[in-house]
């Protein structure tokens, strides 16, 4: 079977995906929206699909999935739509900035037996797969205390920032999923610090630019997390997993792997300066994933409820940082 | 001048420090005091010193300065002594586990106008004072957030548990000193989670074996700290700077420096297994700073004061696992 | 303008080829043409290719250039062919084993002033390129020394090293290339000493599995060859360039940047298993820069005299070998 | 026992082993001669040792031990009289420039069974000894490659070049004792290249400042050696032991291990700038194991002999270079 697809959305995010879908043997790239024609147009011809609109790709009988990469406040009626629809769907996240929302989305995907996978791609890197792989391998022992580190080469503008949700539920958010990805046991609380040490606009607009976050579950295990908008030598993205037999760590990424050595020392070239080519074997193997769902018929993974659970972690950092306190993860009714 | 010192406490560390006295040029071991006479005299005879009682040594009017590595309950009494009796006193960290303690034991220095000195041993390790350095070369720029690893290798029999005070004043206390030498901040809040994932003996000795704490300073600067009584691959020791224009590291330790490789992998040895030959150095330096001090009429650094602090914040974060809520700095009166 | 290819050969490196030119936006996988009838439709289809036979695509008025990955004693006869036919060709090397065969095979290319270029793939491999970048960037001043550590995961089997030349022709060829592409001077001489230590049967066929070899240049410079075909960690590909101002190395890659730490040590997993996965990104920048080269008019690098002098010192090394004496290079009438 | 040491040469090296004795419980430094009186008497003082004439050292009764620093073409006249002495001798690499004058000194040790060391201090290292431990554990298997990279921070001055006899005797001996200590079996082959790449006037006085070794066994295993007499970046010394199962390497060594990351990468501070802080620990432990064996009563390593060998590579390499041939050790009568 060849998975045939329709693309939502023809901007950055969006070229990504439509590339990994036509270097894909299984898959076929067949229509693209977007409310800017030349954009559709452009991505389109180059990989020999059709410029459609919305409408058209939900009613077109020989379209199987579809890819949304459109603005977040747009995601959760799409995905409503397409699950009615009948058609398999990969969303960008986050479902929804808004956890109600999120929730009664997930209802009409749960009555339509809709098949949704959302864009935590960090799961599908090569090396953090392996971190994973090593935890079930038993190579760790039991998990017991993770830590990340994420932190982005410079803050976005300010008016990203605006429509952005918060630094929790924009950057922190894959985290909190990557946190479950590796804890193996739900958060039980969340714990946060959150400062404005970047850029004093952020702050203006009542975002913060620095956080830092501990998630404990209830065996006890920790998570911490650590996140700034700046990081002047390259995107910066560690994981590291504790367990009761050993550690096991995923290493920052390098564009170049050479050094050079002279009276000042040893130097190594900055980290890769952008996600997309930081994550460009990850977003590959996230498209992969979701192919591979839809033409086994099997459930995809990230689901919707990792959707909404990691959002819900964002919004309890958030309030914990405004209330001074940790706030239990059943303080929400998810 | 040469510093003639007498030491009280023959064991552990008490050799440590006798060993750093004898091998430094301006410095003479005269008196060695221990309730185990036979610990007394085999340190004594191996340095040429004296087996003294501590009411000789306080008497002894050629003795100079004096090293406390006694039990912890006994710290602040014989810093009282020998500030009355005109001694520079170097003590081993804690001062003691009760704050108000430590204040009225700080008036006494004040009042006699004592040299004191605090064993933080870590400022003095000269990876960690290379960082410093750094910062105050300006490498990183203004400092921002800082992370510090600190775990064991393995945890501690209950008896010393039982008068350790807790994690947070017996291992995490070290970490505090630190931040506070990193931060170039005083901690305006300080907020933590604690649980027991290694040993439950702990556990039930009232005590956590496992640590995450978040430091704020009034700048909104943070320190993230990582503590565990266990790490199997070696005593886990870095720390990690980040400033405004970039970042600066420690790296562990390593006894060997080799790497084998076969179908395995590439594997190197594991790190230092016990926290004496981690910080070989950084014992060695600090005596040599107390004596520098002593024999400069300088004051010596960490102090008294230093020493009070790191206790309260370890309060704090004891009060913050306890009552689910960051703690202010400010509730201590210091 | 689009570069159509035929391609000649759809075994191991062919299909790696194939796969480039699809990708490659301004290149078009026209022709594919093989003795093995299977291999040759199996990847035609694949990319929407003809099958052809060689006379077709010599023959072709719509097919600008070829790739020739054919068994290496029809490069030379396909080459003249082509350059007669006015192809532009990429051949894998060698051109042929004998140094008399390339010189008479190349007086054709200039006659016909063919654009022909040989796959000495490594010159692409990003992190190799920027070892060459940093020292055109004078990063290390003059290259004096250079170290080149070559060594494959395992021996090949005995009838592909019957047909291979030897492990100088075979193997070290490629960093003969390299030693000429980073020292930035031709060789004056190769000094070299080899053995059967990895495979027995390779010394029954008069071959070795083991190399060292020292090249210097007139101004003295010294290149460092050494070469197994065993190396039980993986794929050892690194290289090393001391200057009069520093130096300048690429490490070795690695499929995944993980670290797994016990009480056995810090492992990381193998270096990559297989050239085709190490060099990757390298093959398809090669093909990339042959693309470029025949669309732009532009002379093709590494050329036929480049493959010419490196033939020339594998044959240099090993008569090096077995007369137990540094062999000139003026000793050749290249 | 304590053994009572007379050290001969109180310069810079002198100096070194004299605080090694000194901080050894089983050996106590007696007596200190030396041409220059003032370098004698202030180096007796710091340890508590007396000002002698060789003689009255040649005739104590009471001084079980030398140690000799004094310069070369004293070495062998003082192990021959200090062997007749009666005393364990202790002498600097290396006993002679001249093989000749080795080999009449070493029958002079052999007639009277006297104790003798040279100071090849690299075996003492504990990376390289954990290198040497690794193959006797099993960890590669059968040794058949090795790699030994030496570089210098900069080049003598010329008057210590004219009496050092060359940098094959001078500073590739070393490497040429390491080759043996890894080998694991004797050198047949010496084959090397030389140039004048650092400074011309070490041209000018005959010698070279950049070398290339290949030694080969009778086995067929190889031994590649880099030298230099500049490394902009510091005192480079690796080593690396690749056998049939595996590889084992050690690492260079940094006095401070930290990274400083910004918009330029990744940032290490420079090695030791000085063999003498690079080698502190291994000059410690090589006295400690002549302490021992002249305690225990037990043959010395490295061996007089194994000065002859290392010194008869040496000369080998150099004809080597002066005849464009593969020199057989068994040219030299040993």
């Amino acid at each position: 079977m060849t998975v045939r697809f329709g693309l939502l959305g023809a901007g950055r995010i969006g070229k990504v995906h439509a590339k990994a879908i036509a270097a894909n043997p299984v898959a076929k790239l067949a229509a693209v929206a977007d409310a800017v024609g030349k954009a559709a147009s452009d991505l389109a011809s180059a990989y020999g699909a059709q410029v459609c609109t919305i409408e058209a790709i939900e009613k077109a009988g020989d379209i199987d999935a579809v890819v949304i990469c459109t603005p977040t406040d747009t995601h959760a009626d799409l995905i409503e739509r397409f699950a009615r629809a009948g058609k398999a769907i990969f969303c960008e996240k986050p479902i929804d900035l808004d956890i109600g929302r999120v929730k009664t989305c997930l209802t009409v995907v749960k009555e339509t037996k809709a098949t949704l996978m959302v864009g935590f791609n960090r799961r599908f890197d090569p090396h953090f797969a392996a971190v994973r792989k090593a935890i079930d391998d038993g190579a760790v022992g039991k998990v017991e205390m993770v830590q990340i580190v994420s932190r982005d080469p410079g803050a976005p503008p300010a008016e990203y920032i605006t429509r952005s949700g918060g630094i929790f539920k924009d950057m922190t958010i894959h985290d909190f999923d990557m946190a479950r990805f590796l804890l193996g046991e739900e958060a039980a609380t969340v714990t946060a610090q959150a400062s404005v040490l970047v850029d004093k606009k952020i702050g203006k607009l009542g975002d913060y630019d620095s956080a830092s976050v501990i998630i404990t579950t209830r065996d006890g295990r920790h998570c911490a997390i650590s996140n700034s908008r700046r990081a002047t030598y390259g995107y910066d993205q560690r994981i590291e997993v504790h367990g009761s037999k050993g550690m096991v760590a995923a290493e920052n990424q390098r564009p170049v792997a050479i050094e050079i050595a002279n009276g000042n020392g040893y130097t190594r070239p900055p980290l890769h300066d952008f996600f997309m080519t930081r994550y460009t074997e990850a977003y590959a193997n996230e498209i992969a994933s979701f192919i591979e769902a839809v033409e086994k018929g099997r459930k995809a993974h990230p689901s919707g409820e990792d959707g909404l659970i990691a959002l819900a972690m964002a919004e309890a950092a958030l309030r914990s940082v405004r209330e001074g306190r940790t706030v239990k993860m059943s303080e929400f009714d998810l």
